[in-house]
């Protein structure tokens, strides 16, 4: 991925955490920027991106940080990000395109188009689908999204020339981009992703209740390893996509409730043959329909 | 582990696919058994097995498998074990101790009591906390069992020379033994392994269940890879277990779902205190409360 120039000359990331780290160093490693500029809240978590040579320059001025920067993105958590736009209207460069890594599409176009004026033109909403339990700049890694897919979800008003090149660098991280609706995103992640995770969660603190049921985790098996493994992720993370995605992941956790009531049933019914069909039919889903590329997920 | 007199002269596995075609390995490995015969329904998997050298001998007549056997071991599916009780029954040597590998001790226990007679008092109840999703003695492996659990659930008419030696073996084959009530047993397996097993195949069908929802699987991420590795599992195996351990699992899948209620209740309202206290809480349960052997858990 080695280019003779670089895509960019600044880019500006605000949240350097592990995906605002790991796309930092993905793009310095691919020759794709050349200087990487960070803004946080936190001096000190600049300070060890700077150490760690994810960045190049750090500064808790926001109108400081994105000076200068042609792509600015914003990795900082969902439920932060319309304060961001509304602080980022303000200080922004008159030509600088704006991206995010939000794993909710919906209510951040939202939140964008009513704060960032006459910039909404050049915010290309974006979500990379990768990521590990962990968390911070410390976690963060170039080939984190290496084969991994990475959603764009450009509006109508949204500048072809802004999303070409939002494109052109995630391709460069080693992303395969694809487009899709701000809705169609949100409802596809609600099933896939932010379900599993509430119910990842839900079954942890089931288990991890009481002190007598806290006993049980000495005994829990592989399978409990990998099914709660998502229940290490960032709870803030989780609680803001809940709030932020909250439609989708709604009617996904009541179709999920629903669906479970019916194997519930079959259970009390010893309905031997329901069970069977569709633990069966389950299985061959999942051993049929799963991407190969899935493989990369667990990075740790 | 290496002994220099085996434990026995011989073991006969029922059923020869993942489980006891790995207990057939490690304690050859081990050099605790000196010699092990099969017995299945199908020529062709106790060819394989043969084949293999996961055997020395088998026959699908079960009199003669059993012939001069110290201990055999059932590792048939759960929901055919009454039935290898009543036959074992006619054809076991009087002084043959007979153990099993079953997921559920409640039901299993009590059928044994029903059919085996006097030999009930030779029959130790046993369940290793090991495997993976996938099944057949072609999947089998010596060291499935190293730094596992296995769970012994005798009873009051256990003969405690019969424990002591089925105890023995699992300790050579790596494992880590230890004892439960057969109701004590159940309860925790539904919480930490029945549980989650449901859960998993109940989220790979609502996903899987329509065309359209199909094309959903290609945007599943690591978190949904690693959740719903346990569909894979053996329909057969898991539609037996529920019905082996009905009362416990239901009232397990029961509590899970009033617990998602709860999680609903708080997305529907945007409560963000409680979403963040209990994702939070579940985080620290899970990072803190795993047994570290669990990484021991996914061989493949």
């Amino acid at each position: 991925m080695k280019q003779a120039q670089p895509v960019i000359e600044q880019l500006t990331v605000l949240g350097v955490g592990l995906i605002g780290g790991s796309l930092a160093r993905a793009l310095k490693q691919a020759g794709a920027v050349r200087r990487v500029c960070g803004w946080g809240r936190n001096q000190a978590t600049l300070d060890q991106a700077l150490e760690l040579e994810v960045l190049d320059a750090a500064s808790i001025d926001l109108a400081e940080a994105v000076q200068g920067a042609e792509v600015v993105v914003i990795a900082t958590p969902v439920g932060a990000m319309g304060e961001m736009f509304t602080r980022l209207a303000k200080v922004l460069d008159a030509t600088s395109i704006i991206t995010d890594v939000g794993s909710v599409k919906g209510s951040v176009v939202e939140a964008a188009r009513q704060s960032l004026g006459p910039a909404f033109a050049r915010f290309v909403p974006g979500h990379p689908i990768a990521g590990t339990e962990k968390s911070g700049v410390e976690a963060s890694f170039a080939e984190l999204f290496q084969h991994r897919r990475l959603i764009l979800t450009p509006v109508e008003e949204t500048d072809a020339r802004a999303v070409a090149l939002v494109q052109r660098l995630w391709e460069a991280a080693g992303s395969e981009v694809i487009r899709l609706t701000p809705d169609d995103h949100d409802a596809i992640l609600a099933a896939t992703s932010h379900l599993p995770h509430v119910l990842a969660y839900a079954l942890v603190e089931l288990l991890g209740g009481t002190e007598e049921k806290r006993r049980m985790f000495s005994f829990a098996a592989g399978g409990f390893h990998d099914f709660t493994r998502i229940a290490s992720s960032d709870p803030l993370m989780w609680r803001d996509i809940c709030v932020a995605n909250q439609k989708e992941l709604a009617l996904a956790v009541r179709q999920y409730r629903d669906a479970l009531n019916e194997v519930l049933q079959a259970i009390e019914k010893s309905d031997t043959a329901w069970l069977m069909d569709m633990f069966a039919r389950a299985k061959l889903a999942r051993d049929t329909l799963l991407p190969a590329d899935a493989r990369f997920s667990s990075p740790e």
